[in-house]
């Protein structure tokens, strides 16, 4: 459970921007960071696996003991969409979110943290409360429409 | 893309709750689902991991060729978090999401879309936008504050 929430999780998801193309192309570096990610959270990995697709584009996922860390690239796009779900206090998925932005070189990010998993008091009966904060980047670019 | 959207990507959240205890700790169902509802919602398998934990509790990932599924179990609290995370026109993560929810006999359940990878019209700018759309089920039952 994480610490003073009644949530079995916390999931941040990530977008992030004008990122350095060669980098979400690479799936060595891309797993290689993945996992550094983790193990600097703290959580302890268990698993993993990736898969480079045709013409490009990375896509993989490192199962933690306290969930998983995902990532899918679109290196033509130079962006990237990053989940970071973790459970318990030991880990921090915001340690993870700041390895990988560095990482990628990512010019631009917005992120949003959502409690998976609520509990209610008496541990029983769960309900679901999608309480989520949205952090948006000062130089968040909008689109021109 | 997604149709009628400019979203690269389609990302439900979805919590399980009341769901049948033994069926959220059985890897081996829980893997066979995971793939059957991979394919019935018209993707394409990349990989798959899946983890029993000690005492309890099953975490996995189905890597797609438009992304991911994953799933983690609580047979403690009869819940599962599930993510389905699917790209393009093709696939349909609703048909996984009704399959898992009878697989798992999941008494109520709280869903949300995201939409990942927004881009702008002129397919350069790409912008986050953090749309969703929470369904509730009529029967969900609110934690007894």
């Amino acid at each position: 459970m994480t610490k003073g929430s009644n949530a079995l999780g916390r999931h941040v998801l990530v977008e992030y921007f004008d990122c350095d193309s060669e980098s979400l192309n690479d799936i060595n570096y891309i797993r290689d960071a993945m996992l550094t990610a983790a193990e600097k959270s703290g959580a302890t990995v268990v698993n993993d696996v990736f898969h480079l697709f045709n013409p490009h584009g990375v896509s993989g996922v490192v199962v933690i003991a306290e969930s998983h860390l995902a990532i899918h690239t679109w290196p033509e796009y130079n962006f990237a969409a990053v989940d970071l779900f973790t459970c318990g206090t030991e880990v921090d998925p915001w340690i993870a979110f700041e390895f990988l932005k560095e990482k990628f070189k990512a010019g631009n990010h917005v992120t949003m943290e959502m409690k998976r998993g609520v509990l209610a008091p008496n541990g029983r009966n769960i309900a679901y409360k999608p309480v989520s904060s949205v952090k948006k980047d000062k130089k968040m670019r909008l689109p021109s429409v």
